[in-house]
């Protein structure tokens, strides 16, 4: 049997939205890899064993999926999301980096899934339909200052911003700092998003202007996307349809 | 009969990356609507009406669609990828914004897809893996010196790059432009992926460090994602691997 490792994303939650390239190859798998809430959307059956795991393993769980790879089994690591885009995509290439020598010659593929902030901005309108940036907030893996560099860069360039993992419990004050950031360099009007669960039963979406934003309108299961200055609000029936026009004018 | 509007992504040409959730509204709907090479990807059905229209012309194709929507018809815009992401949506918000006001309380909903640059960066590895930038280069809707200002800011902010449309027959310097303004403030090693036609049979990969970079590397059908400082190749029998860790080190 010639094992591969694949890297699929599982999109936002809804069956709907995973591809059938995803599905087809948790048909093909024995194993699957990943958070815990992530392979608990994987449908068990005969003859494919699931090895759920803690957050915070990404390498534990690379190394994991590739030593199975390397034995001949056919491996899916899960995702939400795009796995590219803030997930295990990168942790499976270190993992491979400073791995053994023929980790780098298996099979390996990605397989891209529908990202949180392309759902989020689908289900509100068109937020990202102009330029935009795309930020972890999270302070895990790399020092705040970055973050902070980064957030005031992307204002002076305009950029819609969509922000990842923007508050945990463990993390309060980061998402606090960067809409006191944003309140301070940004007009009070500037739209801003907060998606939560985004395409599941427990989806809520809000629209406030900066002003009115607060640290408590995210959690761990929420995108915000910040607008860029040209970022508009078509009021209606239904709820809000927020959009960044495809032209900044001469 | 009730109307809708969809504004769908096909994603970027494999019909393995279309969701179930695009394939599901395709078959409920009575007219297609679209640039002509995408509606060409939409098989033809009795009781289904197909509509392809020029480029350029994205204002008209949204009038027209929500016209039909708005007479009970079930309408299917399609973009290629994902219709947020320089695609139809916000061209159809536009139209809504300024046409007469029934139009906003129609059933519009946005279906995400795989856009290019998360289909691009699957099959190279995981460059967008860290924070990133999405940059449209045509310049046919914002003056030239809009898009300078965003790539300077985006290498100081050291952001991966993500370029939409880098390079037309009728628009040839932009992307000389961009590659002579990275290649002055970005070191020489820098890697640069051109991915063209991704997931089609016409799919070729390239990556060279940003020295090497020739602006006839790129066409229309070619995505362009600069990778930021951190971003790293694994050399291997197969085709390379590149990907940005995860890690910003303090």
């Amino acid at each position: 049997m010639t094992g591969w490792l694949a890297i699929a994303g599982l999109g936002p939650g809804n069956e709907a939205l995973i591809t059938p390239e995803v599905s087809s190859a948790l048909a093909e798998a024995t194993d699957v890899v990943g958070y815990i809430p992530y392979v608990a959307r994987v449908a068990p059956r005969s003859g494919l064993t699931l090895h759920p795991s803690d957050n915070r393993v990404e390498l534990d769980r690379s190394r994991h999926a590739l030593e199975m790879a390397s034995q001949g089994r056919r491996v899916v690591v899960v995702s939400s999301g795009d796995p590219g885009v803030f997930a295990m995509a990168a942790a499976v290439f270190e993992a491979v980096e400073a791995g053994p020598a023929p980790w780098c010659d298996l099979d390996i593929r990605v397989l891209p899934g529908i990202t949180a902030m392309l759902a989020a901005s689908a289900r509100a309108g068109a937020p990202l339909g102009h330029d935009f940036c795309t930020i972890n907030l999270s302070d895990n893996l790399k020092p705040w200052s970055v973050i902070e560099k980064r957030l005031r860069l992307a204002v002076e360039a305009d950029f819609a911003m969509a922000f990842y993992n923007p508050r945990s419990k463990a993390r309060p004050e980061g998402f606090e700092r960067t809409l006191k950031l944003l309140q301070s360099c940004c007009e009070p009007g500037r739209l801003i998003l907060f998606a939560r669960a985004v395409s599941t039963p427990d989806e809520a979406l809000t629209v406030v202007p900066l002003a009115q934003a607060t640290p408590e309108m995210a959690d761990m299961r929420t995108m915000v996307i910040v607008g860029s200055s040209r970022t508009r609000m078509i009021d209606r029936t239904g709820p809000p349809i927020i959009y960044t026009p495809r032209s900044v004018p001469q």
